[in-house]
């Protein structure tokens, strides 16, 4: 235009936007990149990275698809188009009566009947990374901790300290008990904190663990419930892989610990759960907040306004979830192919001379390549994982992106694919390892 | 159970869950409890009261319905249940790429074509209400300032301040130019919040606005890009309203200024729009943020996880919004109605003697009660309210819920009825006035 303009600094953005506790620069994130930039196709790109790192269930999309076949109103606002009208409207955020209900339901299924859960405690969210977030605004204020196990959940990273401006401080887990949570684990923590000056709100726990793939003993429940109580703190529990347990005993929910307590202190208590592991459906966006404190089950759903789940998706999985015979059926199945895949990787791996975590639940398995390493070290442990995602060409979650104190451990999920590529990227695991043996009777 | 435990203080909560910066106290709100305690129906509750505090797009979803109805795959997953399965896993944040271009077209669109949006800074939100957060959280630090002109929406209370911390600073506005913004209302803000040591980050509008009915002409938009570009600070733009206008050409974006203006200084602009008002959509959660600057469309993307909209629907609606036909005429019908509401609410008023402030858009009028008043203070227009909510039985929104500083203004919504009941309400009205002179009469 030929005008001069006086030269501005740019406009300022928040501390918030500026900050890095998105965690998008880890090697968690990273891995998806090299993926999404050469992703493996057994025609058009055979040599491509095959996608070990995402924690997608695509074993069971058949029963999905059965139903939907059988149920073609379930999708299209039941056959009736003036059904529509009411539910393009339906913006409360209480959600639908009938959504809550079969979700209650399916949580109880879930846990076998041991567990019972009100309608009116569910309070609905955009997904568990949203419900983790709103839970975190509503325990701690900006500056105060969590208290989580490790190895946890890279997002955690995200989803609890990013906008909320609190601190995760880690409970260090290690394989000398199988990365079970000890009394004098959260006890270290805890003081750990206290020494920072830092003010502990709760504990966070994810059962079944992710990335461990095993689920909580009872008795380690009843040591954290013990612990919160003492610490009078809260207690989170996602349990967002509770369906995906390979046998329903061997999950134990913390509301049936609660259940058996006369729900004695429950109301420190709360749970997270989602349709997106369990059924498959992250796309969906469908997380709840069970909580057993009444004000934090009114300020979730006020809070709940941000991140509501479209009234469509509600109503199509009311349908759904509501079908007793479809989701006995579907949880049963999808147990049983899971745990099938579990034994395929965890066969496959051992064959090759690699032993993992023994897990009982998940989309994954805990890898441990410790013998592996140059220096029992972080910077060895990455040199791995870079070796392996760029020369082997599988993405597989290094264990210090889920702040695992212990080098030489993985995360590999093995239900986001289909037997066949799962079989590939075994062979590539293979390859791998004899080319690794053979260097090692070359250097000696 | 006969053990006696030992009494503890009941677990903490955070800050921000005790607060009232929810704002769900103010009459805003609690006009919609009376309403849901005793709703209006003609033949089962014919005294019940008229709900006419809700901004809600009933009047054109015949339109929606027979699209629905000619395109029954759009709602079904295309026809191909396929499609459920990379439909249902689509969780990416960038959102579906045919759920954006639509989504900037239909933008364009409503423009009439004056102002381009590129589809890859379209960000996608859970609602209006989370984008309006979102941006707030990537623009200031809790106790910094967003400018808002007054009255505005009651929600922003919640929705730019509870879990940001951010301060709203008002520009106070007045009937004496129509409520228009001007330089030295902005000043006088900017002042007042420099004086109180607050640091101010942007300016907030909302055209066409809520709750005046009114669009913002191109000259005062102008200045108030002038005004923070002079400051330095970032303008947010809510224009979900904006499809609302009754005239096309009556609405004037702050894209089409930045268009004539070869986007000088858009880094600094950040445009909200939803289909919850233009389509009439609000079960189905669909928000979106437009902005000018990179590093606001990357953090916004990576924020959107706690907010994502349903795959289902966002399938749904790329359908539907790239169906020029479609969207043409909806939009062009839809003005239609909303015009011939807003003057048959316009005139019935008038005939009774009510005056409202002239407007151009959106679902609801600007009626000024002021001479009703016992006296021009806050109390009286609340009053006021209480016996309209009560004895009238019509829940309208008082102007002091909208922080008016001017007493006696309410907010009327004309759009969430059918014409009958909207008959109904000015019946009541008239009523109500005829009673009102009496007294006046019996008082002299």
């Amino acid at each position: 235009m030929g005008v001069e303009f006086e030269q501005q600094p740019s406009v300022e953005l928040s501390k918030v936007a500026v900050s890095d506790t998105h965690g998008e620069d880890s090697p968690y994130f990273a891995g998806w990149k090299a993926y999404d930039e050469d992703p493996y196709d057994e025609s058009r790109n055979p040599s491509g990275v095959i996608q070990m790192g995402l924690a997608e269930n695509q074993v069971s999309f058949d029963l999905l698809e059965e139903y939907l076949e059988k149920h073609s109103e379930a999708a299209s606002f039941g056959n009736k188009i003036s059904s529509f009208r009411e539910n393009a409207l339906f913006q409360d955020y209480h959600g639908l009566q009938s959504f809550r209900k079969a979700m209650a339901s399916f949580m109880e299924q879930i846990r076998g009947g041991r567990a019972k859960f009100d309608p009116d405690r569910v309070v609905i969210t955009a997904g568990a990374t949203a419900a983790n977030e709103l839970v975190t605004f509503i325990l701690a204020n900006p500056g105060d901790a969590l208290l989580v196990p490790t190895p946890y959940y890279p997002g955690f990273d995200r989803d609890l300290r990013w906008r909320t401006g609190v601190n995760i401080v880690p409970v260090h887990c290690d394989s000398s008990n199988n990365f079970q949570i000890t009394i004098q684990a959260l006890e270290a923590a805890y003081a750990d904190a206290v020494s920072k000056n830092i003010k502990v709100r709760g504990v966070l726990i994810t059962n079944p663990s992710n990335p461990l793939g095993a689920t909580i003993q009872r008795s380690v429940l009843e040591d954290i419930l013990d612990f919160v109580i003492s610490k009078n703190i809260h207690l989170v529990s996602d349990e967002i892989y509770s369906g995906s347990a390979f046998f329903s005993g061997e999950f134990v929910s913390i509301a049936e610990v609660l259940e058996a307590r006369n729900y004695q202190d429950s109301e420190r208590v709360h749970i997270v759960y989602s349709l997106s592991k369990d059924l498959g459906l992250p796309g969906f966006r469908v997380g709840t907040i069970y909580s057993y404190n009444d004000k934090v089950v009114t300020t979730a759903r006020r809070m709940s306004s941000f991140t509501l789940i479209s009234s469509q998706t509600q109503q199509l999985l009311a349908s759904m979830l509501s079908d007793k015979d479809f989701t006995e059926k579907y949880i049963r199945i999808n147990r049983e192919r899971l745990k099938n895949r579990y034994h395929m990787i965890i066969d496959g791996l051992r064959n090759r001379g690699i032993e993992c975590l023994e897990g009982n639940a998940g989309l994954f398995c805990w890898m441990n390549l410790s013998p592996l390493l140059k220096e029992r070290k972080k910077e060895s442990e990455l040199a791995l994982w870079k070796s392996i995602l760029y020369e082997v060409k599988l993405n597989i979650s290094p264990g210090s992106s889920c702040h695992c104190s212990e080098p030489g451990w993985f995360r590999v999920c093995f239900a986001n694919m289909t037997e066949r590529t799962l079989e590939i990227a075994l062979q590539r695991i293979h390859d791998f390892m004899e080319i690794k043996k053979e260097n090692d009777v070359q250097q000696q």
